[in-house]
């Protein structure tokens, strides 16, 4: 693993006053470096703000830090004032990629978005979509009659691929998860584990008819005709975790929750 | 059970060339009512078109024997142009009562609407549902996070219920099917089956950010903020099965595919 | 309802201390009727006693209120040495009928025996079992390829019948669960819900190389080749609850639990 | 990928008439190699062959190619007489680790076994399991009131693990599915799944009262107290497979089946 330093700090919080207080305890005493020139970001808040930090800084492979000033802080770390620079040094980065997802709408226009957590598709109206499925290039499932469908990363497998009952994987597995919401037709799949280098297309079928909308993490985009989904290998997201709290660690425990 | 006579048979038909064909048989053979005076409707097409002309004509309590032109056929009998007034001497008739939805749209106006298989909700956009649950006047669920929820009949728990993965209910089991769609928090909830006379009420927490649909069988109100749903036992719905294949049977069969 | 008095009190209770000590002072209290002559038995300890208790009296008709000293107290209410009189004046009585099972083995002899939760099938060895089920008389399924396979009343939809993960019933619902336990072949099916009054047997495939047991709430048998399983509603089964606890009401609140 | 010839070919059959009678017309045209000196074996049957096969020669790394004559044939190739040399030469070569399980019986005597598809415990008595799971040295749930569990492997991850509800895994995940059969408490927890190099661990308690057994693959160990199962890395387990119908094809085909 290349050597990594953590002179420059970079602070962003949340706007609750927990957040807000400890930005100041901690700008105080350790400075606050330009976001430009920041060898890290260390993150005040809750998971979103860990999404939103990855996402705005994610080209530049820069490590972030969170520490939990919010409610939900699976990815975040213990918040202490004390001893910040030799936790940073101490800790163990995980380095994930993020989903590319190229989406083609009814209105003809392209677009991109980068998803650390998933990529979903819904249904807008009444009418259930029908969506083909292809991995690599051989269709798969010619039509899924469902509320939805989503890929999630490792990362994400905890989160909205939970709930819609796809498995939680481990972030050295090298899979995603394909896992549909209320598939009508065929009634009782499950869904699928797939190589994280799979590249998943998603055709909306009858899309006139039954609008679809795709969201990449929270970015959405309506009436999708064609989403294609898959890992981009050249972007790094870099999280970082005190010693013993690794993301896989978090993750395995996860798995023991009930 | 009440006499019933079928002298006056009115005939409804999907657009599809094989029920039109149907159409132009049978009321060669047996001629066709006006709906208005009609003893017992006859559909021709699959279980969409029975759903429809239940609705269209709920109120009048006039039973409707269903035969199979369509693809998805689990309230149709088998299509046979002989001996047609035979079998609606013979048949069985199945009573069931609608679900009553009361729904309260964000700019304040109320609407009501039937529903043979089931009230669902849904978010419209990125954002996720958050809906209060309650039962009889009691909240059972502060917060559901979720993609939506659902109350399903039994006819109806055969349907979307199953696809998100509720329970089948035998049609005299006197409940109602709770499920929730892709429920995020709490996270393993399953949903609950209930008493038919449940009173459930779904109230749509932070609706103007996380927007929220109810449809009522193909029904849809935009931007609810309040849904109330419950049997409404004034109103009959009467399908005619043939010998040996009533809905329970039906329905019992269907629990052993697989 | 009939009229019940509860003049002569009969306790029970297990070996642990806390319930040995609220024996005494119970006792001390209220007195101890001979159980021949009891119009009521008091059950202190937790869901186990109740489940001896109703078993070890089920032929006589007489309720039975119980009062948790025991760590699974779902069919007990709180315990209280106070007012114990006018608490069993005031409790709602659930009325239950059990499940009544009848195995042959495979040595030829016959048994019988009652379960109020649940009566369960299960291999003994390596060998999956292989089991065929009918329903009134009816084969429903040829041949189930699986661990096992239970039915449970709606009282023991909360208990084996959960972890098998099938659906927890409402008392009043009158139906019964039948699930299966790791279906091999079919391998998503995932049980069915059936009347009541449903007649279901099994019949074990291959019984010499695939030996099978059964188990009646906890009473087992080795070696069986056929099981039916009904309802028996000659026998009553009276639970008393504290009103606003009834039997119901924590079924209900059992379903909103995660 | 080292260089494999495949000039001695030994044959095995299962004893029905179809594997019998290919038996016969491959080895009067191809021969048939001592077990001890051949370079690969063809398995007729389906398979049970397979596994057996790859026991009893685990441990000579000899690929195995298997030819279907028999009822399930996941892992067999079609059967064909002709040009087998040249589907041999063409065949792509699945590589897997086998499980090594330690089980400890309650008369203190020790016993190994390995597994290619899966080692699960199960109760062997009317009294639930209670287990202790550890990973890696390290308790992860105190303890499981179950029917059983059970660990698979990538390839056995469509067999047992799929009927106990665990989640399908592709070859190449390098994960391990852990997966319990009728969990009661907890009792909504659904497994786990956990790296390839995972130790895991399952303490038997209370043994004398609820006694378990564990099976690997076929093989039967009654009265466990402790199993610990890892994968062992010095066995390589080479099964070969036509061109376009690798394993990861097959699995990922299973996976869109429903």
């Amino acid at each position: 693993m290349e050597l990594m330093k953590f002179d420059k700090i970079a602070f962003v919080a949340t706007d609750v006053p927990e957040a807000q207080e400890a930005l100041k305890t901690l700008t105080d005493r350790y400075g606050n470096a330009a976001p430009a020139e920041a060898d890290v970001f260390v993150a005040l808040g809750g998971d979103g703000l860990m999404l939103q930090t990855l996402h705005k800084h994610m080209h530049r492979g820069i490590p972030i830090y969170g520490m939990n000033r919010g409610s939900v802080g699976f990815l975040m770390n213990e918040y202490k004032p004390d001893h910040l620079r030799e936790r940073l040094e101490a800790a163990e980065i995980a380095r994930l990629h993020p989903l590319r997802a190229h989406a083609t709408l009814a209105n003809g226009s392209e677009h991109q978005a980068l998803a650390i957590n998933e990529v979903s598709l819904l249904r807008e109206t009444a009418q259930a979509a029908k969506i083909r499925i292809s991995i690599d290039g051989k269709v798969r499932m010619a039509e899924l009659s469902c509320d939805g469908v989503l890929v999630a990363t490792p990362a994400g497998s905890t989160a909205y691929n939970l709930s819609a009952q796809g498995p939680i994987i481990p972030i050295d597995a090298a899979l995603l998860a394909l896992t549909p919401i209320s598939a009508f037709r065929p009634r009782r799949w499950r869904g699928a584990l797939l190589s994280h280098r799979a590249k998943v297309r998603f055709e909306i079928l009858e899309a006139d008819k039954r609008p679809v909308s795709a969201v990449a993490d929270h970015r959405e985009f309506r009436d999708v005709v064609d989403v294609r989904v898959e890992e981009d290998p050249s972007i790094d997201l870099l999280m970082m975790f005190d010693e013993g709290h690794s993301l896989d660690e978090r993750i395995l425990t996860e798995q023991f929750l009930f």
